[in-house]
Order: structure tokens, then sequence, then C-alpha cells
């Protein structure tokens, strides 16, 4: 196995009682970099499962023991090095920023489908494809199945042992009634089922492949199973059932809830447990964070990794770092698409307008779709094949991200009516004279600059929507450059030296 | 005469020394319902103006006397009934609002053309034309010329006796460096040049003509002929004969500065002083503000009787509503156009949406543009044509917001999602049930609504764009409304009366 990879280890063990409350299952693993202690879980059908990620390469050597068997395992094994595409897990850089762990640079550009692993094996199989070839390197969605409006189906299986309330019934008029938890649930929150897991790890393992983080969104209070008002205990045990299941997946982001705030059974007391049973009890410490509808959660608290921010306002984004000094990531500045609710029915033109302009003032917005017209298939929430505009153009950002010369941008205090992004390290700003020069929704005929004295640049004219990066020349003190009377423009210059005319690094 | 229309009397006076200094000429005017003493002027060559607008209808007095000469004239005359297309000044009403003297709501729809009436006369006549045909109500412009990016001519002739700065070498890359008062200007601020005044006054009246009303800008900074420079003294007998010449127009409104936070050689003490000389001096009580470019003025001044403001954030038009308790009247949102500036290139499609935002918030928003490619003639300053798109557009919006049920709209805390404009005053909004929501960038297949459960609403789609409006229907309870899923749309509900299915007003 290679490093980052996952090794799975299978037992059987005992069956008797109720194997996932009764027994456990631990893994020691011992390289001589580290020593890494795991929990495992129960599997059903008599079988326990112990999981591990290795940060390093070379020999390792694991001991597998616990309640749940009279016996232990040990074994010796060797992780090699990654293979191209495997860089590790993401994590925080450059105080703002991701990277992967090998240390290239993670520019994160995500989508949202909530529900998308529990639709058919068909739509699944088209979300796959729709990712990769829109480029979306993280996906957001949600362990538990979804109740809203356009979301009244069943998953195949449930979570836990047990049967749902019935949903015959339920239409766009009357879904409401059926909020949080109807009488007619009828679950045992102690005995979970492994297929709905195991179906999230298969969608996990896919998007691995592809090179797409999940961010897991652990509670959501879209719901009519009472899955979002369980009492303490049967979270808790959810939560560790949960992190030994996943935790060994690199490509793992948590995301404590989806809009935590309208979860009407959790005070902050529950968040900050869970949050602190996250970042204890993930042997990785992947990322975590937790989402907001009208109120920010105190993105200050240690446990949280970066902020996951539902805001419109992407003019926010640079003030957002400042007050967090965390990497600003926005989930949610609304939907492109026609549905009737605001969050749901910007233009492609608006997305990638809140796209560009949250990337240059240093955050990482995220994409949604939200197009009626599909059988009822929305993005948003099923997955399937996106219809807007804006999805083919992220890509194309990403590219123009991957080529900053240092760990991401930030926004800077240049000028006052276009949205500049400089590198974050002042001192590669300085260097290489990068800066990206956008204009949003103004339409200028063209923009006189004035640099400096001393150094050439080499000027690009970007059409953000037309995806096409023009060099429009090598210039010194003023110049000025054409922009077509167009929105959505933007103009990059780089330092060039003078001796071989190169772009400086 | 008519009530509200403008008398003159001409009189011979003293001409030895400096007339516009050395005399007074007072006239004090009486009938059953009033007594005014206004101040009058030298209009050169000898000769003596006082000017007096009529507040009611009747039999008038008037004594003209001071130092001018050392005779005084006295004489009767007759007010009769304004005309129908005289309403009288525009005064503030119902708190946020305007209302012309006679009672009929002034929904303000205006734009700005700084210097147009310096223009060529073709120019100008061209300039009223295009306000005429896209149903302006008012227009800002400077009583000084203007100098600045596209605006190095010279005027036809100057408001003082003097010479000016030589501006033949003066392009678009020097023009700063004459900001201000360079060397070589040559002015006797204590005399004046009437012929500048008296063409300031024939486009008062064509504008009057048209219904428009003439917001005058005092003081500006974009100047090297020093005028924004002048020393106190000068400055108070400058505003003392333009209110002499001007007040009794009654289309006249005074902006006491455009960007008053520009001025570099004005104080807070200055603009204080100027502000209440203003609301002392002009008999009429002509409106009076004062326009920012970064800080607001205090608008709570009681000189101030209503906000001025550049901002390009209309969301804010609410709360500055609440700060100010004035009508809010948004000159500079920016203006439709390509040039390179942040503030003058923004489509068309954005400056509609910026008025029909503004005025739903219960605010007065302002049109400008500035569009490059017409032999350098640029509306926001120059008049003459208009090239854009929101233009075209202004007369329906100021048709829909002369149906409203009283005298202004202001934004109603209904759906987070579009803007919700309901009549000022609750008693009437609860009577008529009159809401126009407005979806402005969001492109909605359809919206679902519920009122109530009482009454019947007549339900109209109005595409603001189109300039479209239509009736789909009277509903009650539930109904969903089609929305094309285009931007720019709102739908209008009234309660209709059960009995004959008219509109409750």
């Amino acid at each position: 196995m290679e490093r980052w990879d996952m090794l799975e280890l299978t037992f059987d063990g005992k069956t008797d009682g109720n194997p996932f409350t009764d027994y456990e299952i631990y893994g020691t693993f011992t390289n001589e970099n580290e020593t890494k202690t795991v929990e495992g879980f129960y599997n059903g059908n008599g079988r326990y499962i112990v999981r591990f990620m290795p940060s390093f390469e070379g020999e390792y050597h694991y001991r597998i023991y616990g309640s749940f068997s009279d016996k232990e395992f040990e074994e010796d094994f060797t992780v090699t090095a990654p293979s191209e595409n495997n860089h590790g897990p993401v994590r925080v850089s450059n105080t703002y920023h991701f990277s992967y762990a090998d240390g290239t640079p993670y520019y994160l550009v995500g989508t949202t489908c909530y529900v998308w692993h529990i639709q058919s094996e068909q739509l699944k199989e088209q979300t796959l494809k729709s990712l990769e070839k829109a480029g979306f390197n993280k996906i957001r969605f949600c362990v538990f199945p979804k109740h809203y409006d356009y979301n009244f189906g069943e998953p195949p299986c449930y979570p836990f042992e047990g049967t749902p309330v019935d949903s015959s019934t339920i239409t766009s008029e009357n879904f409401s009634q059926f909020n949080g938890d109807p009488e007619g649930n009828n679950w045992d929150f102690s005995r979970f089922n492994p297929e709905y897991f195991r179906n999230i790890e298969r969608c996990i393992t896919e998007l691995q492949k592809l090179g797409i983080e999940a961010d897991i969104i652990i509670f959501h209070p879209y719901d009519r199973w009472g899955f979002s008002m369980m009492d303490m205990e049967s979270d808790m045990r959810y939560l560790k059932y949960l992190t030994a299941r996943l935790s060994a997946y690199r490509n793992v982001w948590w995301s404590l809830a989806n809009e935590y705030d309208l979860l009407s059974a959790k005070t902050a007391e529950h968040w900050e447990t869970f949050g602190n049973y996250l970042m204890n009890n993930d042997p990785y410490d992947h990322l975590r964070s937790i989402h907001n509808c009208v109120n920010f959660y105190d993105h200050t608290r240690p446990w949280i990794t970066h902020c996951s921010i539902q805001r419109h306002e992407i003019f926010m984004t640079n003030e957002y770092r400042e007050k967090y000094n965390k990497p600003i990531v926005l989930d949610e500045i609304a939907y492109e698409g026609n549905i009737q609710y605001g969050w749901g029915n910007i233009t492609g033109e608006e997305m990638l307008r809140r796209f560009w302009e949250g990337a240059l003032r240093g955050g990482y917005p995220g994409h949604g779709e939200t197009y009626l017209g599909y059988d009822n298939v929305l993005w948003w929430s099923h997955g399937g094949e996106l219809h807007g505009e804006s999805h083919k153009r992220v890509k194309f950002l990403h590219e123009i991200m991957l080529q900053t010369p240092c760990n991401g941008l930030k926004l800077g205090n240049r000028d006052w009516d276009c949205v500049c992004g400089f590198p974050q390290d002042d001192d590669v700003a300085e260097r290489t004279g990068y800066c990206i020069f956008y204009f949003s929704i103004m339409q200028p005929l063209f923009r006189d600059f004035y640099l400096d004295d001393d150094n050439e640049y080499i000027v690009e004219v970007i059409d953000t929507w037309e995806m096409t990066i023009t060099e429009i020349g090598i210039f010194k003190g003023k110049f000025r450059v054409p922009l077509a009377g167009k929105q959505y423009m933007a103009v990059r210059v780089r330092k060039t030296d003078k001796q071989n005319g190169q772009v400086l690094q």
C-alpha cells in the first residue's frame, strides 16, 4: 500500500448482544515516525473492521485488540511512496489557504449535492462524470437523507435499524408538516445499518479516484426521520461510528452541520462537544468546520480549522479573513438556477462573478445549481447533469489560481473600483509583481495603469466568461489596456526578467 | 401672472464704484396671506433686478427700495391661479418623500449633466429634448465650469470679471496638475459677469417649461479657475448673488456642493455657514442638501431638507431613512457607461436595478450616463443624446410610482429574498394591500404567494426591462405567479373590492 491510502483490516468477532455498542476494536499502528491507535467498528454479519491511513512511508507494524475478540492480531506491512495523483489529505496552509499533505497547493473549487449518494446508481455515475468534467475538487454532501422541497423520496436504505414515517402523502404543499421527528418513525439508534455507510464509503472512494474531497455533513435540519433530534447519547454513538468508519479516507472533510442554527434541538454545548470530539478522535486531523444559515458559528473556536460560511455578500470575504484568521470557504453563495427561493435563482454570470470575486479576495466560493425542468432532478440535492453556465468556467478559474506564485491570493488595497488579487506572501507579491485586476459587472472600454517606472510587466487580458487569456504586451510606466466594454473582464500583470523576458517566479 | 411664477422687476440705478457690492436693492411684497422682503441684484449696464415668486393668489402690492436709487417704486399686481402644469415648488412631504406645493406627489427620477448649460446652443437644445423624451424630472448641474477628464474646454464666458489660466496644454495625462487654483487665473471676485448667470437662468426656465427641477450645485471641486478656493468673503458674496438671482424660480433646488469632502479649502464651518445662509436667505425655502464623495455630511443638520447621497450600495437606502428621517436622494449610484472609472461603467440593466431597488426601498436614485464613442460628448457632463438603455425605462418606473396609493413607498420587512415596496402609510398599505415584490437580478421561474385568506388580490407581473404589465388574475389564499425565469421581474398585488372587482384605493 502507498502512503495516505487506506489499509482496511477485517476480523470476525462477537455477535451476541448488540455488537455496535457492546464491543470495542482498536488498532495500534507503529512505524519509526508515528504510533497511532485508532478505533474500529462493527460492520455487521459478525465482521469487525479497523481502518488506517499511514502518514509515512516505510515499515509499519499493527496490533489489533479489544473486547470484540478473545484474540489479538499482529502483522508487519510496508508503505510505499504515494503515486502521482495521491497528495495526501488537505491541510490548512499559509493561514488562509490549503495545501495537500505533500505540500502541493490545493485551490478549492467546490460544489454541493446534498444527497447524491442515495440516488440511483445511474444518477450517481452521472454525478461523478459531471464533477470530473467540470473540474470540481470538493463536494459537500450529507450523511443523512434530506427532507425538503424537491426532496421527498426515500433513500434505498437507512442509517439505523428500524422503519420510517409514512411518506406517501408528502407534497410541496405539506412537507413542512413532517419536519423534525413526526409520529411514525421507529428507529433503534443503537444499531447502525452498515450498508448505509458502505454506500457512502463507495462514494468517497469514487471521489478520491477523481481527486475530489468529500466534505461530509454530519448533521442537518432538513429531516423527517428524527435524525436531527436524537438524544446526546445517540449523537455521540453516531459520531464515534462515523469517525471510526471514515477517518482513514484521505479525502474526507468534516462539516459538523449544514445550517447548524436551524437545528432546533441542538445547543452551543452540543456543537462544542461534537467539535471537540472530532478534533480529539479523528486520528488524522481532517479539516473541520460548521456551516450557518443566518448566524455565523464562532469560527475562532480551536476545533474549527476553516470557516464554512453561507453568505451572498462576497465583498465581505476579506473582512472574514481578518476576523477569523482562517481559510474562508464560502459554502453557499446562492445557487445558479431558476427555482423560486432567493438562494436558488442567480444567473451563471452572477455565480461566476461571485467565484472570481471570492477567489481574488482570498477566499474559496462554492458552486451549486438549482435548475428546474429536468424531471425534478436538481444538482443541489441529487447531482446528475449540470445545466447551467458557471460550472463550465470553473476549470478555467482553477487553472488561473494554480498559477499563483505562492500558496494563495489576498485582496490588495490598491484600487477602490476593481478587485485586486495579490499573492498572499508580500515578498512574493513584491518580487513577482503578480496581480489580477478584476472588473466584475463593470464594462470599461479600457483601463489605464501605472504600476511603477522601473519594472517591465507582461500584461494579459482575461475574459473570465469566454475563458480566454490574451497577452497584450510588455509594458513599463503608464500603459493602457483595452477591455472591450464587456463585463467580467480581468487584467493580469506579472514582472518579467529584464535579461530574458521571462515571468518572474 | 400666476401663482408660483416669477415676477421680474427691472430698475435703473447707480453705476459708480462697484454696483455689485456698493449698493443694495430690496423688494417687499405683500398680500393678505404673506409679506416677503427679498433681495435684488445688479444685472450690469446700470440695471437692477428684483425677482419674486408669489405663494398665494390674489392682490399683491410691492415696494422697491434700497441704496441703488434715490427713488422708491410701488405698484399693485394680481396673481391668478396656477395653470395646469404649474404645481409650485417641490417640498418634503410624508417625511421621506416629496410633493409639489399644491399637494401633487412628486416622484423624483433625476439625472446629472454637470455643465450642460455652458455647452453649445445646439447641444443644450439636444439635452432638453433628451430630458423630455426620457421623462426625467430633475437634473443636477453646477454653477461653475468643470475641470476633469473629458472636461478641459472653456465655458463661453465666466462667472466673474477677469481671465482664466491658459488651458491650451491640458490633456487627459496632465489635467490634475491644473487642479485648484494654478498660477495664471486673474479674477475680480467682487464683480460678477451677469451674462454667465443669465445663461443659467435661461436653462432653468427651459427646464421649468418641461416640468424639470433644477438641482443647482453651488460649489464643486473639479476646478482649475480657483472658484473652489475663494476666500470666505467672496464665497458669501457669491451665495448672496446666486440666491438673489435664482430663488424666485420655483423649480430650483440647492445642492450646496458636489462631493463636498473633496473641496480641500472648505471646512465644516464653511458648510454650516453656507447652509444656514441658504436656509435664512432663500425667501422660498427651496430644498437644500449637500452631496458627498466618501464621507456623508451630517444629514441631521436642520438646514438640510433631504439627503443627497453618493453611494452604490442601494440596499442601504432604508437604513439611511431610519438614520436621517429625511428623503433619501441617491444622487450618484454610478453611471451607465463604459469609461474606465469604476463609478462610470455599469450596464443599463444594473442602473435600472439600482433604480427599482432604491425606489422600492423608499428612496430616489439618480441616473447618469458616461458612454465614450460620441465625440467625447458624455451625458454626465455635457448632456446631448442618451446612448444607454436605462434611460428608456425611467418613464415606466415613474408611471408605476405615480400609481402608489399614498405619497411614497417604503421597504416592507416581508421576504428576505426580494425587495418588497409597500405604501409609506401603514393604514393605506393595510387598506389597499398594495405591494410590489421585486426580484432584481434573480431569475425565478415562478413564485408562490400566500398573502391572506380573506382578501382577493389583483396580481400583475411587471417586466421592468421590457416595460410590460401583465395582469394574471385575481387570487385569494395561496397562488402561483409565473415569472418566466427572467431577471428584473416584479409582481404587484392590490386588494380588490369584493362587490365590483375594482382595485381598492
